[in-house]
């Protein structure tokens, strides 16, 4: 059981064409595509920089998750994820040791990952992500 | 001219047993070694993840900048290091661009890397430090 590297930092935006303006214009990461995301409402921009990507998380919906962490906390740096080989003996690991985890069971997304998240009030105020590729 | 990995992501805690709780023994990440960096005020602990790194800053003194940053948002996620291969090169593309530099020219470390931050205000919230390596 081992973390293999950061998949992704999700910074949560405002405005989505304004803050490629930066990361694209400016600091000359290549967009790679923008996917809506419903069940999230949030639209996503993912630019590859390495083995990890960056991730601008544009709400798309006032009262989704991302959009109160924005009113809450301003724009900025929101998630870390991590890519992990098994995502349930992961999970269990730290359950056991008294982490408050976000998601006890990994949830699935679309396109077949396996994904939890980690409660910030067991890591430090960081919300982390664990991801398992299929 | 090119953005070639992570290098790191900051994290700012207030207590560096606590945190490590969590990062190296719940989470699993190795703790490679940790470091006082004086000029900055502050103690750094290293723990390698792919080819980037978690970096957990603690505050050794109560006006440094991290300790400031702390009290007003709270701990979390700091910053995102990105390494570049020209970091003048890259400097002077976002200056001509209007981009906001804390350092518009590279300082230098003790270890010969160059690096430098730009400011939140033009990067959506983010604080992002670029480090070309010697």
């Amino acid at each position: 059981m081992a973390i293999k590297r950061i998949d992704h930092i999700g910074i949560a935006v405002e405005d989505l064409d304004k803050s490629l303006t930066f990361w694209e214009h400016a600091l000359g990461l290549r967009l790679h595509t923008v996917k809506n995301v419903p069940e999230q409402q949030v639209d996503v921009a993912f630019l590859p920089v390495g083995e990890s990507e960056v991730e601008l998380v544009r709400p798309t919906a006032e009262d989704s998750g991302v959009a109160k962490w924005i009113q809450k906390k301003g724009a900025g740096i929101h998630h870390i994820c991590f890519e992990v080989d098994d995502i349930r003996a992961m999970l269990a690991q730290m359950a056991a040791q008294g982490v408050w985890l976000i998601d006890k069971e990994p949830r699935a997304g679309a396109d077949g990952k396996l994904y939890a998240f980690v409660h910030p009030k067991s890591a430090g105020g960081v919300l982390v992500e664990l991801y398992q590729l299929p």
